[in-house]
This record gives C-alpha cells, sequence and structure tokens, in this order.
C-alpha cells in the first residue's frame, strides 16, 4: 500500500522532507501541499504531481490524504496537530509540537479524546544510529547508573533573525527530548548561563548559552549551546554513570595526513549529520501511518519538551532556577 | 515511473536486495524472480507479489521485467548477463561478471555489439561514503601522486566450504576494483605471499594471504587477506601520495569507557559495514536503468577485476609473479 | 653544581619526589628529611644517603640544604612556607600552598617582604605536555576568544576518609589552577551543582559534583570532579573559542582489536598520567633553585586557587553562587 | 655512583646523547669525547667539563672512563666496539653494531672471548612505552599467534647524500630490530619491492620501498619505508594475530577543531617521536653500565639486524627474494 501525505509548509525543511517521500521512500507519495507563500507551493507540487491547496485545513481534509507531515512555523503547529487529530489522520510535525503549554496541552486533550496515538513529534535525533547505541548502553547497564550528561550542540552560524530565546526553544530542545528519552527521566528544573558572546553572533544574541537541567530521578544535564561556532555543525553527549560512560562520536569516514597534521573532517551542517536519521523516521512513520497509527515521539513528549524549553527560556531572562512541573501522564502514553 | 525488476537468485544475498527493492527504495518494485531452489523462490515471489519462474531465462524475458538484478552463483553469471544484453535490459550482476576471462570478454563483445552500456557489477564500495571521500582526496590533489597502497580485508568467519584461491577470487576482488577505481590505474602483475595459516581456519584454508599488485602507473597495492580473523568485519584502505594519505576509517558511532578501556565497536559483518553502499548502488541504478542504461561499475571493470583475480589465484598456487595482461578498451568505457 | 634538597613529608607523594631527585634527575640530591613518622622517615633518609631530622624546621634550616620541597599535609604547608622564605631557600610546595585564604595572604605578604619569588606551588599540570599544547593552541589565536571551558576530573576511587569539600579542595584545586593559567584570566564566582551520588561512594560523599565557575573577562569553566568513576583516571579539558575549539586528548600508545571492539587503555591513576609532568616540574625547578630563585606557579597562583577552592567549598555546602574577590595583585607576580 | 661516559662522535647525535647524559640524568657525567671534527669535539668538551681526545682509542682507554657511547659513523663502529671488548669497558654503540656481517662476527667473537656482555646496540624503539606495549599484547596472548605484521616508517625528508640502499641499512633497520624483538623470532628472507618514486626525491633515489620479509615461525613482515613523506615522521606497526591485532598508535595530546576539521599534529621528528625512549634506554644503560655490564638489545641483535639489512640491500638491487641465514647463537645470548 502507499501512504497518500499531505505536506504543510514548503519552505526549506517540508521541501527536504518532499523530496525524500518522492523520491528516496518507498510506500509513500506526496498527494497535496500548502504553503502561505502559495506560488512556491504550486511549483513544488508540480514537481512531484501533487495538488497545492489554498488553505492548510483542505490539506489535511482532502480524501485523497492519509497522513499529514506539518512543517509550517511552529506557532501553527497545534492548530494543524488539532485539525489532523479531529479528521483521525497520523500526522508527523516538526518540533515543537506547540510553543506554548497551553497548546501543548490542548493537542494531549484531544489526542486522548481521540483515545489513540495519531501524533509523532519530528525530534529525529532518536532515530540516528549514535544515539540509538547511546540508548542501548544505557539500557543495558554498561555504564551503571547515570549520573551526569554532558551536551555540546554547535551550529557553524544562524540567520540574523535567530534571537537570544530560539537558543532554547529551537535548539536545545533536541538536547530536551533525546535526555528524556535516553534517561528514562523527566527533566524538572532548569538554569541557564551566559558567558561573554562570541564577537562573531549578532550583538543582540547571547551565544553561546550553557544551560543546566535537573532531572527526577536527580541527574544533571547540562548542554553547551552555540549557535555561531563557524568552525561546523558538532553534536556531542556524554552520559557519565556510575560504573563507565558512553559518547556519541563525530562521524567521519576518512582521515586525511597532510602538511604535519592528521584530520577528519566535522560535518557541515545538520542536514549532513542527521539526513540517515530523518530518512529513518521518515521510513518508520510512513510504516506506521499505513497502519493508521504512529510509535515515535510523542505528544507527550512534544508536551515535555516545550514545558521545558518555556522554563529554560524564563530561567535565560531570569537569571533564575526555573522549576518545571508536568501535568499527570495520561495512560495512553505510558 | 517505477522499474519492474527480475532477480536470478533468491539465497542470502538475492533476499537482501528482493527486501530493499520491495520495501525500502522508491521507484521499484519486483515482478519475478528465480532460483534453482524453486520452493524457495516461490516463497519469496509470494511474499513481494511477484511472480516466481521455472527458468531464470523466462524471468530476463519477462514482457513485466524491465530491468534485471543476477545473485546467483558466479558460474552462472555470464551467461545470465550475455541473455539480459540480448533482451536488451539493464541488469545489475553480483561480482563477479564471470569466473573466467573468456566468459569477461564475451559479456564485452556482446555489450559492444548492443552499442550501450546494459551492463552494472555489484561492486558495492564504490557507493560508500568513505570510499567516496578517499576518492575525492585523490582526485583534488590532497595527497600528490599515489605511490603506494595499503588495504586491510578482514572477515571474522567464513564456511567450510571456503577454499584458498576463493580469498582471491571471492574477497581480494573487492580490492582489485576500488584500487584500480581509486587510482584510475590498471593493475599489471601480482604476487601473493602466505604467512603460517592462523590455526582457527580450516587445515586446508591458506588464510590470511598477502597479494602485491602493480599498476601500470608504478604503484604498489598490499592487501591483506583474511577470512578468520574473528574479531570481526574490517576493511582498510590508506592510499600514500607524494604529499600525504587518505585513510578509509572504520565507522563508529559511539565509545564506551569502562574497566580501564576506551573502545568502540567494529562492524560485524559486510551487511553492517556496507549496508548504506549497497542502498546507494540501488537508489543510483534503478535511476539509470528508468532509462534504459546503466552508469556504475562497468562490464569492463567486471572484466579487469576477473582478469586480475584469476592472475592473483595463479600466483597464489605458483608462488611466482603473475603479469596481468588486458585486450584494448573498447571505446564505450572510456 | 648539585642542589641539595631538603624533603618535609615522606609520605606517599613526598617519596615519589625523593625517587625522582635521587635517582632520575641530574643536578640534585635529597640532603635531608623531616616526617612525623620518624621511623619511616629514618628508612628513606637511608635509602638516598640523606639526614633524618627530628623537627621539619630543621630541614629547613641545615645548612647543608639548599632548597625545599615540601609534601606534608595540606594545613602545614603555610608554616613552612613562610619558614622557607625567612631562610631565604627557594621551595616546592604541593598544592596548596596553604588551606586558608588568611595563610595564603600571610605567604604573599613574607614573599613581598624577601622581594624575591621563592615559592613554587605544586600544579604540575602546567609541566604536561597536553596542556602546552592546549595553552599554546589559546595563546596563538588558533580558536579565537576563549568562551566556554569544559572539564572532567575523575579518579577511580578515593579512600573512605575523602570528603566531599575535599573533591574541590583536593581535586577541582587543579582545574581551577589550569583555567587561570590557560586563559590568563581569574575566577570571580562559583557554584556547585550535585547530582544524585553514585551508589558506589561512601555515604557521605557527594560525588560527583559539577563546579561552574565564571571568569573576569566573562568566560564560564564547568568541571565535573566525579572521585569514585571506578574505569580509571580520566582527565579532559575543552576550550571553546569563538572560532574554534582546542581539547586536551586521553594519551594512549596502543590500541587493541578483538572480540568485536577496537580499545584504548585509560590511564590507571595520576602517576601514570602525569608522571612525565611532574618530571619536567621537578626538573625545571631543580634548574631554577640552582639560582636561587622559582618560575614556576607562584605564591600568588596558591592564593588565587585556595581563594576559589574555598569559595567552592562554600558554593558546595550553601548550594549559592559564591562571588571571589582576590586582593590587589602584588608588582612582583604581573 | 656516576659513571664517567666517554662519547666518541660529537655530531647531531652525539651531541644529543651529551647532553642527555650532563644535564638531564642522573648518574652519569660525560668524562672524555672524540670527533674527527677536533675543534667541534673541544667545544662540546668544554660545554661540559669533559676532556678532547685526540684519538678515539684514547677516549676508550682513558682510565678516567667507565663506559662509552659509539655515536661515530657507522663504519667505525666495530673498530670501537673491538676496542671497548678489549679494555672491558661496557658500550652503548648507535646501530648498526657494524656495517657488514664480518664485522659483525668479529664483534660477536670478541664478547664471547670475554664471556660476559658489554655491547648494546641503540635500538632505543624498544624502550618507547607504545612498542612495549605492543610486545606485552603480544606476549600475554592477547591477539592470539602473530600472523602479519603491517609497518610505516616515514621521514619527512633525506640530504641529499641519502642513498637507496640506505632506506634499508639506516631506516628499514629499525623493523627489522623491532620485529625480531616484538615476535621473539628470526628473519629467515627478505624481497624489496620498489613503486615509481615520489617526484619530491631526489632523482637518484628509489623512494619509496616495500620490505616483504619472512620470519622462521612462518610470519610475514612488510615495511613501507618513504624518507620523503613531506607530512611529517610517522612510525606504525600492527601486529595481526589469529584472535586480534594489537597497533602502536601516532602519539598526540591534543586536538583542534577549526575551519571544518578536527585534527591532531604528527611528530615532527625523530626527536620528537622517541626522545623519551631514548631517556629510558640511556637511563636503564646508566643504571646497567655502572655494574659492569649491560643488558638492552645485544651484539646478537646487532649481528642480526645487519644480516637481515644486507640482505634487503641485495633484495632491492637484485629483485629477487634473498635468504638470511644466521651463524648459530652463542648461548651467553639466549
Amino acid at each position: 500500500m502507499v501512504v497518500n501525505v499531505g505536506v504543510i509548509g514548503t519552505g526549506m525543511i517540508g521541501t527536504y522532507h518532499i523530496e525524500r517521500l518522492s523520491t528516496q521512500l518507498a510506500g509513500a507519495r506526496v498527494a497535496a501541499v500548502f504553503d502561505v507563500a502559495a506560488e512556491r507551493a504550486r511549483q513544488v507540487a508540480d514537481s512531484v504531481g501533487a495538488t497545492a491547496h489554498a488553505d492548510a485545513h483542505d490539506v489535511i481534509n482532502d480524501d485523497g490524504v492519509d497522513a499529514v507531515v506539518v512543517a509550517s512555523p511552529g506557532d501553527t503547529h497545534a492548530e494543524y496537530a488539532l485539525a489532523c487529530i479531529k479528521a483521525g489522520k497520523p500526522l508527523l510535525s516538526e518540533k515543537p509540537l506547540a510553543t506554548t503549554v497551553e497548546d501543548c496541552l490542548a493537542v494531549l486533550e484531544a489526542e486522548a479524546g481521540h483515545g489513540r496515538r495519531l501524533v509523532q513529534v519530528g525530534f529525529m535525533r532518536r532515530y540516528d544510529a549514535g544515539y540509538g547505541r547511546v540508548k542501548a548502553a544505557v539500557d543495558d547497564g554498561s555504564i551503571g547508573e547515570p549520573l551526569v550528561v554532558h551536551c555540546v550542540h554547535r551550529n557553524p552560524v544562524v540567520p540574523d533573525h535567530f534571537t537570544s530565546d530560539m537558543l532554547q526553544t529551537d535548539s536545545v530542545i533536541h538536547e530536551i527530548d533525546t535526555t528524556r528519552w535516553l534517561l528514562g527521566d523527566e527533566i524538572v528544573a532548569a538554569t541557564v548561563l551566559t558567558p561573554r558572546s562570541t564577537p562573531l553572533a549578532a550583538a543582540h544574541l547571547r551565544d553561546p548559552q550553557l544551560t543546566v537541567m535537573e532531572t527526577a530521578a536527580g541527574a544533571i544535564v547540562e548542554v553547551e549551546m552555540f549557535v555561531n561556532a563557524q568552525y561546523g555543525y558538532d553534536v556531542r553527549c556524554e552520559i557519565v554513570g556510575s560504573e563507565g560512560t558512553v559518547e556519541l562520536e563525530t562521524p567521519s569516514a576518512v582521515s586525511l595526513t597532510s602538511g604535519g597534521r592528521r584530520s577528519r573532517s566535522v560535518p557541515v551542517d545538520w542536514k549532513q549529520r542527521f539526513g540517515a536519521a530523518f530518512h529513518a523516521e521518515f521510513e518508520q512513520w510512513i510504516a506506521a501511518a499505513a497502519t493508521g497509527h504512529v510509535t515515535g515521539p510523542s505528544a507527550w513528549d512534544g508536551y515535555a519538551a516545550t514545558a521545558v524549553a518555556v522554563a529554560c527560556v524564563d530561567a535565560l531572562e531570569s537569571g533564575r532556577r526555573v522549576p518545571v512541573s508536568l501535568v499527570d501522564q495520561p495512560a495512553m502514553y505510558a
């Protein structure tokens, strides 16, 4: 069976997904698209034989659409997730699930009303081979009890419109999700420290930032978030346990030795680093969507991540330690 | 458009390809299969909605088949390649193209008669990201002129029926192809040295073997082939140039530190090491086959590899340096 | 010329230094020793042809002693430093210079009165080849402006008498010194976070601890201090700059591949990791002491390190961010 | 006790040893020196308070000399070794023991006549920490039975007077010795292959060369010797055993990440790579010489290494496989 996918948002990330769905993966086709940039949407639709709708809800409610990918701006995600749930269609929403805790809770409530999972949040790192091995090492007891987590998340540069809070809501949110998933634990408080900013960032930007989070079980997670690191795209993660540690490595395929140095390349961007993870994410989502439901990161995961990210922004702006408290987890997410 | 693929051979490797064509890649479906184990072929065919034919030539000549994958035993490859050329259908033949130089030449001649490339040989390493970067470093001048190539090719174990000559024809043949491709150079002579054999190999087996090859341009290539290395599947390659060297690295995604050691895992087998290369190989072959021709490793490459492998077997058995001479390269392969 | 060295303290570290001075380094001999364990001191003295004195001050004031090594318990260091200054003899004091800020200031004042440096504090990491290269990379601009420093300091185990504050005063004090030295910057505030403790530590111990320090120039330094890490002795340091990063590597001389893993050993203890640094430290101290003065880490460095370590203990116990303020730096240390 | 050392040869390597003996190591002093460049010898002697003799034999026979270091040109080594044996004085001879097999045998015979070891050959790699760990891994069974040895030995450049045979006699001789020592096995045949030479070498030079050696126990050793590798000084060694492999690593203390690459430095020359090995070699030689005999690489090792190196030169020049046969090993070397 072929899953007919509707895609909301035909910007950079939406187009990236459309190409994968259309030309690389078995079992799916793009049936309909929408973007506020209508001309752009039409061109993309034409290139893959899809229909361009004038309204995002028309994509969701299109009878020829079996499942939906939401790749529009973050503040529209909740509206579309609610509409997909109402239509009973599986969706893969790019992170965040929603930009406010309230909106996340509305999605949780709607999905609870539906009674079965339809929402998957696009935390693609869970599909990365390296993160998978880190999780395996935690789960199989190789490192004992997790006590401390060290994370590094560096981008070479960001566009000018990128603001200080976005380091937390757009970037650290990945570490929030991976930590929750790797440890099987919830984050209960956050503090954000800001060293002097790099002279290579926009004047308005606090960059880098050091986020320190505490988990319910008592682990401490520290994240260096640096979006103007210049040299490349570098994501690291070490889980320090009572009997050992496990560390994500920066993938590299060859080493070059010349001029007195032996060197390996660093990924240039997230597409290079996590392309295979996106591929696996969509492969599994299509297989699940073909059955009418989903299995990956849930609306609960999306809610928890947003709740923590919101606390991180508060911590950044206030300079204080900000506690996070979550509602009781609905049974369907246990 | 969907390419309807016929697959000859539903053993381990054939099934591996069928699964990829059926469930992982866009643009293809398995339409027909054949295997001398008819019941096995029927089961595989049923699982993917294909037809099981009673004769391999029926697969090739099936009107519903656009392109053919040959994954049967090596000594049948030439026959099926010739049949595919006669039928004007693109094929992807697992290595070797043929087990004898004569059979390879027959395929070359037939393809020349057709006037356009139809034959691709399954040297999947050319699609490996690491080998691709090695080639890029050679081609962009990063290491100067290539002078020496060091290769290591280790399997953890082999089945009992694996014989000493198969280290050359089944295993070193990969290094023969990668070397030719990486250097853009032909191999003109081979010598094979045999140290004492590992006590962990079958008594009849000379394992490991050290193959030393010379290229037309004067480079020397040495290959340690070891098929009972126990510890894992390990493929290494270093090109030593006049100004630097480039080395393939063993992929690893995490490191684990415990008990006094920091360690990374070694791939367990060729599927783990080269799974992504097979994926890319088929992705590109399908795209090319959809246009009625192919672009990857050619019949010429298959011929040259077999000619060198045959020389290596002679060198192994005679203990002498064995020259390799190739026929003139037809213009269509230049 | 041979420098006649008096050694106060013949415990583990004192004996370690005596062996180096007596049998490995040119230009020095051990002339006199003292330890509160008089019998132990006598045995050590006999083994190297030195005199065992009944009082530490007799070592310092022995006419046959040119320079002094202080390797007694930390709370005696200030007394002996003051006595050495009074006697006009160069000394190498194991860290800390003194256990209280007041005592450190007394030593600073005495040395100022002498008018020339006599005191060197045993921060041996400054003599480690790796740290030296980290400093070179900071100083030559390779990484741009330092913004964040990540440190890891792990011991396999500690004895039962090791207390929670000692993680700061005995262990993190090394990172305090290296950070000050690497950045050429002073630490102005400290916070200490404590995750749940490892189940493998003594019940009274908070272990690991995460120390976060701020520098005058605005860099942030975070140190994971973990004294029951089990797997080995592991010291790491990464300086993140505006244009790149430099990282200390764990020294390893070979890799072993077997059983599916490629592994390198981790140092077992500080002697293995920093033995060469101690060697270089003493080599340079002897050369300097032969001229009647010293050049390594100064009394000012010792004072600053103690002031920060004391703040860290306060931060650990109070759970608060604790500012550090130093007296004005005397000109002789500039 | 202080060992009074006489040094024959005050060129680059001799001066290097004199500095170590005079200023870095305990237990030795340089008492007398000789060099054919008399003025140079006098300056060096003055700088360390030694006597400059007009004849090398005067150094050996100087009553104030307890032990001798021979660092003169290779073709003088045998003469001085014989004189030292006659004088009953321990010596450390830079490699080779002698440049001809006949001269080596004369030294063996003379030492046998003396009845006790006096001769140590300067194969300093045996004192390198990495090689020590490689040997430990072979000896403790970690890799099973050694079957193949891969060696790489690269210098950045050589002076113009360096000739093709010197790649074997001056450079590969180190691999000859380390292999014999690591495997506890003798080399019984050698072949040398020559790829096209690097365009960056002198026109007369065959560089690189690939030496393939066979051992009595049946292992095969291949050595890439490349003396104009440009990028640095790089020595590698992997022992491939029936159950695993052990590999020497290139020492590096830090990694630098900038401009899209993570890199480590490669040693620039043999002093940087093997300085600590020379240090350990001399430390142990002094301790042994103080007792009147020596313990390191023996005259037998020197003889075997020269015998193999001579065969390698024959193999290089003839293009043939050249067998090596050794005399029976005198009991005192067993």
